[in-house]
C-alpha cells in the first residue's frame, strides 16, 4: 500500500497536508491522509468534512473523539481505533476514562447482539 | 418471539425487574429485559454487569449513554439505537447535540471504511 | 421484494424446490428460497452448497444448526436468525440450550469487542 | 498496547490471574487477561462473567467453545478466532470437525449476506 | 423517528431538497434526506459529497450504483438496500445482472468469512 | 496457520489447485487455497462456486472484480481487500478508477450508518 510523503505529493495534495498540519498544530500529517492522497478528490472532500464534523459545536471536543473511538471500535477498524485512542488521550482522556469507555464498549457489543439474537421488538413510543 | 410480563415472572425473574424499576425509578422494564428474561442467569448477570458499568465514575452518565448510542448505531442494532437514543435524550442530550453525534458516526464508518480498503498501516509509536 | 411461489416458478426453479422438500420433508420451502428464485443458477447452487455442508458428518446435525444459528446471530441477520432458532428447536435445542448459547454468544461479542478496542496481540504459537 | 504481567499487577489483578490459572489448569493467562487489566473492574467483571458463561450446563463445553468460535470467527475478530480456536482443540474439535465448523461459517455467512440483499421477510409463524 | 417535508422545512433544508430534486429530476426527495433534514449541516454536507462522489468519472454511473449497492448489502443496511436496488434498477441493471451481483455478493461473503476464519497470510507481494 | 503446498497436498487437493493455475493462467494459487486445503470437501466445493460465479455472463468481469472488491471491503476482510485489489488492477481497474471505486465505498459506509441511525422507513413502493 503506498503512502504519499510530502516531498512527492502533487501541489493539490501539498495544500490538503497543509492545512491538516497548521490545523492540528503537528509536524507530518499520519498514515491516513498519506494513504488516502492516491485519490486527491477524496482526500480533499474528506479532510473537509472531517474539520467541519470536528470542530467545536454542542458536544465538547473530547466527548466527540471518544465518541470517534467508540463508533471506530465497534466497526472493528484497528487503525482507526489506535489513532482515536491517540487523539483521545491528547484531548484529555484519561486512563479511568478509557476504562470506563472499554467497560461501555464491550457491554454494547453484548447487549447489542442478544437484543439482535432475541429480535426484540422496538418499545412503544420509541 | 416471547416477552415474559412482571405477572408471569418466576421470582428470580421479578426480582431483577424489581431492581430495574427501582434503579432506574420506571413504572415497567422495556422489551429488551422481557425478552432476554427466558434465561434468568442471563438477565441477571446482563442486568448487573449494566447496573455496574453505567454508573457514575470518571466519564458522567449523558456521555456513557451517547458512547453506548454510537456503538450501538456502529453495530447496527435497530433496537438498541432506538432504546438509547431515547435514554440519551432523557439524560440530557439536545436535538443539536444528537445532530453532531450523528455526524461523528457517519464520518468515522466513513474513514473506518476507508482506512480499511486502503489497509493504511498504523502510525509509528502507536 | 417478489417471493416465488412453486405454481409460478419455472421448471428449474421447480426441481429445486421439490428437492428442498423432499430433503427436509417439508409441506413447502420457506421465504429465502422463494425470494432467491429470482435467480435460478444461485439458488441451485446455495441449495447444493447446503445441503452437502449441513449434511451429519463429524458434527451432528443439531450442534451443525446451533453453529448455523451463532454466526447468523453474530452476522446480525434477522431472517436467519429467526429461521435457524426454528430449525435447531426442531432438532432438539431445548429452551435451557437456547438460553445458553445467547449467553455464549453475548459473552463473544463482548471479548470480540474488548480484544479488538485493546488491539491484543495474539498468543505466541498461534 | 500495554500487557500486564503478572509480576507487575496489582494486588486485585493478581486476584483474577490467579483465578484464572487455576480455574484452567495453566501457567500463565493469555493476552487477553493481561491488556484487560487496564481496567481491573473491567477485568475482574468479564473474567467471572466468563466463567459462569462457559461453565457446563445444557450444552457441553466443546459445543460452547465452538459456538464461541463461530460467533468470534463471524464478528471477525482475528485474536478471538485465533484463541477459541486452540481452545476447541484443546478440548476435543478434531481437524475434520474444525472443517465441518468452517463450512457451516461459509455458508452462513453466503445465506446471511443473500436473505440481507433480498430483503427476505421472516416466514410466518417464526 | 420525524421526516421533515418540504413544506415544513426551514429555509436552508428546502434549499437542499431543491438542489436533490433538480439534480435527480424527481418529484420528492426520498426518506434519507427527511430524516437527515433534522441536522441541516450534515445533510448538506451529505449531499454534496454524494452529489460529487456519484457524478461520471472513471466509472460510469451504473457501475457506481451497483458497487453502492454491493457495499451497502455487505454492510447489512436494509434502506440502503432497498433504496439502491431501486436506483440500480432505474439506471439499468437488468434483472440478470441483479442475479449477478446477488451472487458475486454472497460468494464474497463465503470467502471473507473463510479468509478471516483461517487467518490466512496477505500473498507476497500485495 | 497452516498453507498446504502442492508438493505437500492430497491428489484431490492437487487436482483443485490444478484446475485453479489452468483456469487462471498461473503458476501457483494464492495463499487463500493453500489454507483452505485443510478441508478438501470445503475447497473443491469454493472453487466450483466461484469459478461459476466469476464467469463471464451479464455482468463484465472487471466489473464483477470491482463489485467482489466492494463487498469485501465494506466487510472488513483485509485479506480479500488485498487479494481482490490487486485481481482488479489485473483486470483493467485504473488508478483513477480505484481512487472511484474507494470514494463510492466511502460514501455508502456514511449513508448506511446515518440511515440505520435515523432508523430511516423504505421508502414506499420499495
Amino acid at each position: 500500500m503506498a503512502l504519499i510523503e510530502y516531498a512527492d505529493a502533487a501541489p493539490e495534495v501539498r495544500a490538503v497536508f497543509d492545512d491538516i498540519k497548521t490545523t492540528r498544530g503537528i509536524a507530518d500529517v499520519n498514515n491516513f491522509w498519506k494513504a488516502l492522497a492516491v485519490h486527491p478528490p477524496t482526500l480533499k472532500r474528506t479532510w473537509e468534512s472531517l474539520k467541519q464534523v470536528m470542530a467545536p459545536g454542542a458536544i465538547d471536543p473530547l466527548t466527540k473523539e471518544m465518541l470517534y473511538l467508540a463508533a471506530s471500535a465497534a466497526a472493528g477498524c484497528a487503525y482507526c481505533t489506535a489513532s482515536h485512542t491517540a487523539a483521545a488521550r491528547a484531548k484529555g482522556m484519561t486512563e479511568a476514562m478509557h476504562g470506563e469507555l472499554l467497560a461501555v464498549l464491550g457491554m454494547a457489543a453484548e447487549t447489542n447482539r442478544l437484543a439482535e439474537a432475541l429480535r426484540v421488538p422496538i418499545d412503544q413510543g420509541l
